[in-house]
């Protein structure tokens, strides 16, 4: 029926000499290449960075390494997640009720789900990016004349984190409601990943962005990664705040529900479970993770401004993260935050992540939501380290 | 510190007249708007589909509703999936060893997922897709010359699914080594969706389109979805099947992992309990669901050549789907598939997917992957349905 000698020759077939050859063999050339857009979305990525300095220490080195470089408490026991938590997905598999396809946009009890790694994400999407800076004199706020400046007719969104990574930042009412009133002046939507909400164990309460969507209209991302310490489950959600219904008027709402239809869904069974797991968790175990989490917080600041050669200009008021500045000209042989944090790896199996990561070169982001005891282990070698290489007098 | 009324303005602020003004109220004009790519990827999805047409019922017929639209058969007790998977998900949540994230490309024993819908997910990354014919009367084959007239030297894949969903086909061995072949030709890679491997219960046995690596480079995906009944799970795999390696030499496989590095991930648990899901589901198991799916696309084939007006041209060999002919000239009052199906779902409550859907218009996908006797059920519909609209002779 086929025949590959036949009789119809295509314009590319008769180009390339693929297809009426008379018996002759062919010389082949491969159509395909690598998609530049994604060697592009890659770039720095925490977690090749990661990867590179899992792959620096030196294997000799019989002590345990200390993960200081991202934030995954789930590992250590004292950070288990909730029995109710863990209950309500069984139950959820036990009733063989959602093994079938959810909606799109989730299950009505659940929605909805959404992990953005925005830069590279964006770049993927051919869209731009501008950065603005967070103020580490003034509580890492947002440099909000930058913001301004940043924008032009083409800005549509500022994306604003909080409780903030990697800053351990927990923004007051009043500056959120300037970044709204400046959304509002641009004509701009914040997009707000509140991921870490109700992870804060220090004087500013967290309060959503949403609380501001009738000034401007407010995409929140949420989770229940961080605040059940499950970040592997792989379930969040986008709430639109807006009021006035900009947002749906403008069709954005139509294009999230558009995207959900072409994007994966989190697995049925979980999403199933989501409102036993928000219903049944007891205030205790929030209580225990803040407490914890508050006395690591408190270890890692005072621990790292007893350090010479790097400083923590603001205790950490949320999140499971602190950003701490290295002060190279008090170092012999450090170059930069990639130096230093190979080296670390490499002579103290502690793993840090170096600010160029996030956007910051020469600090450090250090989290300190793992065992305090370990904690402070890692800590004491990441001063014996600086010591070391402290420049001598 | 911020001062909406302050000294600077930016070019932006100027034109649109939202800096310093002096406080009066400003106009806004909003500068976001909807994704045109995304309602371009959406077009007639079956997700759309099958919703309009469950809104097209008559809330007043209290017979059951008979799902044929969409192949789910999780939904059924006779479908229920094997209890090892069941016990592999418990096992993996109670272990508390699971909730942490996952690396990119997946844990080591359980990569690596993938749902593409290929068209939308084409069309959003802006790949053009070129359509090629099965041909009914050859048993579904692929017209392997509609794919060399189709391709020129942008082409870089052809996809093939099998067993095929929507159409029920298993190639044979011969077939697809012409696949190979002319891929090989053509210089292009194939892209093989073989989730419904093994759910086969016809004359062909499943063949792998990696067997015919060595001629053209194959990815295949596969998953746990069909065999297991739990398309809820979302837990698939991409398996790079190229011996001679042009797909590594091409960076494909880089722009594999380097995209999964910016997708979302599987749950890490679901993916921990891969390997017991599949060493300790019994042969019974899938004999049990073959056996079902065997019965219910005989009578499915069988009961459809009884009705007047549609025709099924092949007994499906595999997968959950058959696809079955309308003859509208033979219809008194059915404009096409699309009114087809709505006025099914109005007056019989049996959804089933327009043909359209899948690139087939005036056919319908019909799926026989649900309980045999309420398959019976809505055939008996459908042969009353088509008995009452055939034109008066």
């Amino acid at each position: 029926m086929e025949n590959f000698g036949g009789k119809k020759e295509s314009a590319y077939e008769k180009e390339n000499g693929v297809g009426n050859g008379g018996g002759m063999e062919v010389k082949k050339k491969w159509c395909f290449k690598a998609n530049e857009s994604i060697s592009a979305a890659s770039g720095i990525t925490i977690r090749g960075t990661l990867g590179m300095l899992m792959e620096s220490r030196n294997l000799n080195d019989k002590r345990e390494t200390i993960p200081l470089g991202h934030g995954d408490p789930s590992a250590f026991p004292c950070f288990r997640t909730s029995l109710p938590a863990e209950d309500a997905i069984v139950d959820s598999i036990r009733s063989a009720k959602f093994n079938s396809y959810s909606p799109s946009v989730g299950l009505q009890p659940a929605r909805r789900p959404g992990f953005p790694i925005y830069e590279s994400r964006a770049t993927f999407s051919n869209l731009e990016i501008r950065h603005f800076d967070l103020l580490p004199e003034k509580g890492w706020e947002v440099d909000l004349d930058a913001v301004k400046a940043l924008a032009d007719e083409n800005t549509v969104a500022v994306v604003m984190i909080n409780p903030g990574n990697p800053c351990g930042t927990v923004f007051s009412y009043q500056h959120m409601k300037k970044v709204a009133e400046t959304a509002r002046k641009l004509g701009i939507l914040i997009i707000s990943d509140e991921v870490y909400g109700h992870l804060t164990f220090g004087s500013n309460r967290f309060i959503p962005m949403g609380t501001f969507g009738s000034i401007a209209p407010v995409l929140t991302l949420g989770s229940i990664s961080k605040r059940w310490l499950v970040p592997g489950w792989r379930i969040g959600w986008i709430t639109v705040n807006d009021p006035n219904g900009y947002l749906k008027e403008a069709k954005i709402v139509d294009s999230i529900i558009g995207y959900a239809n072409i994007s994966t869904d989190p697995a049925t069974f979980i999403q199933a479970a989501v409102p036993k797991i928000l219903e049944e968790t007891t205030e205790d175990f929030f209580d225990n993770t803040i407490s914890i989490l508050r006395e690591s917080a408190e270890i890692c600041y005072n621990e790292i401004n007893e350090i010479e050669c790097i400083y923590c200009p603001q205790r950490p008021d949320g999140s499971m993260f602190v950003m701490v500045k290295i002060d190279t000209s008090l170092l012999e042989d450090i170059i930069d935050d990639i130096d230093f944090c190979t080296k670390l790896a490499k002579e103290e199996s502690v793993i840090v992540l170096p600010g160029v990561c996030v956007g910051m070169r020469n600090w450090l982001r250090i989290t300190f939501a793992i065992e305090p005891l370990r904690l402070q282990d890692g800590l004491r070698r990441l001063k014996d380290f600086c010591q070391r290489h402290a420049k001598k007098l």
